[in-house]
């Protein structure tokens, strides 16, 4: 079992990684309140629930199922949930729970932001995106039918469970999906994860148990490093949206449909490389290393439909990341040594939009 | 013009309160962005609109009208709200402003906490009962069909003008109302304000400019003391909620026709030192005095529909203090002195009841 903290004053909370956290950790410990409300998914449901109610027999305990799917985290599942709560007269002395990926994360978490003024909540993130990523920093919300990620607010849990045993359901594109988060921090900032994924990555092919919890522990201790310095994103945390601003776009466009959530953010990873590399700041010998290292984890490397890219460069523009109303983009100066860039040179950004779009 | 500062550490925002505010302090030094987006209503939109506007010439400013009333603090308006955002591309890096009463503080501030993870919001309070109580402390939120203010976060605005000019175009139902919440701060803790209403009344029905502006000036000072204290309300913040249990239930069950919230707050806070009394916490004379300046300010003394008594008290346990399941109540040990009271006498409750609701 591994453990480290996010450090955030007073909202600091510990994460948890190994096999059976839930169990060694005893998740009973952390649930101050009598009532739980558990937020899962209907794929999640018959998986991993009975997994999780076993740890919460002294509680009260409701269980809010939503529909699997990106397409679901909405202004309309949170209503649904708020209409669950007040039916089941739950006060705002519950622990919710999120159980399930980043779609019903970022959901529970808005909902515990927002209902009766905020309640407290758990993660228990059972994919490995949300294991890395997600679960971790307190960025909540859901999508707009005008952009991505548009509602939500900043509100941390109070304990991350990341029980290492819910992955073995994963299929094997989600679990790749999750790599890219991973390898995203390889790339912003940590030298020493970047050369173990090159070094252990048939292992890491073969979900080696020992090599994915190293992988999770290095990849939280580095979001966990970046939120801390940074937790409502004024600064460096920005560095974390590495080929969020391409992906999101890709996503919007797609509209959520044929891609999930990891490839995106391995197309804008590759998208960043490219004009990183038509910027001289990284070799093209370099660029081929992240594509040689995207390829063998099984992501794409290419945008899998047909895009305007005017179209695309518009949709970057709604990104919440541009906050003077100029475009803002996470580049890199150098493998693990991303950086803020303010002053995009569109001419290039252009010719990269056009290499990655199929037209 | 006076002013005031509530001391929230690094969330921490001064309240001015003054004929004409808006031009003596300078709205416009308080807004960091060069996006502006005033946020009314269809009545307040002709009556104060450009007095606003005025002071805004130098900024890019986008004005978004609900329809004025209760019944539109939903998320319904909400979700209109951020679509008008995102159709106008407002990234966040905005400020909102919130030009209303407590209905669009309210919604403007909870939209300011959830519109991209939040951004800066100003409330400019146009009714009584917005200047001394909703557009201070930072509760926003919206109502449920299940429940009012159910759906909120705390959220501090960066600045409150309560601009004393606006409240000419109050009716004296609206300005008699904002009474009933300077009466609350008098009875919770405030002597001083307590002795000052007895003995302004008259110049106060008659809405003598020096006299307002002096009592709204203590009602913000008393809630500044007690926000500062309890920000999020884990302890003594509650006693702000004086009237509000027995009122939130009045409104519920009257479904916000024909009451408007001071005046079920007034009966509210009737309701406590009635229940007071019978506690021998405060004496038949306080309780008569109490009556006696409530009809003063031609605040209602009794509930004006008939109510079921057990359908009353259903629905006083579904208010958001009620942390542990049993009911808490704000009462009276003597005047100026509330508490909490954790161990609510049910057969004295019910007298209470039953003496105030019609059958």
């Amino acid at each position: 079992m591994k453990s480290l903290i996010v450090d955030l004053g007073e909202r600091s909370y510990p994460i948890f990684i190994g096999e059976n956290v839930l169990t060694e950790e005893r998740l009973s410990h952390y649930i101050q309140s009598n009532d739980v409300v558990i937020i899962t998914n209907s794929t999640i449901k018959p998986l991993h629930l009975q997994t999780c109610l076993d740890e919460l027999s002294v509680f009260n305990v409701h269980v809010f199922v939503l529909d699997d799917g990106e397409q679901f985290k909405t202004l309309d599942s949170v209503e649904s949930i708020y209409g669950f709560l007040l039916k089941h007269k739950v006060n705002r002395n519950v622990t919710l729970i999120a159980l399930g990926g980043g779609v019903i994360g970022d959901i529970t978490g808005f909902v515990a932001a927002t209902y009766q003024r905020g309640v407290s909540f758990i993660q228990i993130p059972t994919t490995l995106l949300s294991q890395v990523d997600s679960s971790v920093g307190g960025k909540t919300g859901v999508n707009h039918a005008l952009g991505k990620n548009m509602i939500g607010a900043f509100y941390q849990p109070k304990a991350v469970f990341a029980q290492l045993s819910f992955l073995a359901t994963l299929s094997d594109r989600d679990y790749f999906s999750g790599m890219a988060e991973v390898i995203k921090y390889a790339l912003i900032d940590n030298k020493i994860l970047y050369t173990y994924l090159v070094e252990h990555a048939d292992k890491l092919v073969m979900r080696d148990s020992e090599c994915v919890s190293e992988i999770i522990r290095q990849s939280c201790n580095s979001k966990a490093r970046i939120v801390a310095l940074d937790e409502r994103e004024s600064g460096v945390r920005a560095l974390l949206n590495l080929g969020h601003t391409f992906g999101h776009a890709i996503e919007t466009l797609m509209e959520y449909n044929g891609i999930v959530h990891g490839e995106a953010v391995a197309i804008g990873m590759l998208m960043a490389a490219d004009l990183s590399c038509s910027m001289n700041m990284i070799t093209s010998e370099e660029r081929r290393e992240i594509n040689s290292l995207i390829q063998h984890f099984n992501l794409p490397t290419s945008i899998p439909v047909e895009l305007d890219p005017s179209e695309f460069r518009r949709s970057m523009n709604l990104d919440k990341k541009n906050v003077t109303g100029s475009l803002r983009l996470i580049l890199m100066n150098g493998v693990s040594n991303a950086y803020i860039e303010k002053n995009v040179n569109e001419t290039l950004l252009m010719d990269t939009l056009n290499r990655f779009i199929l037209t």
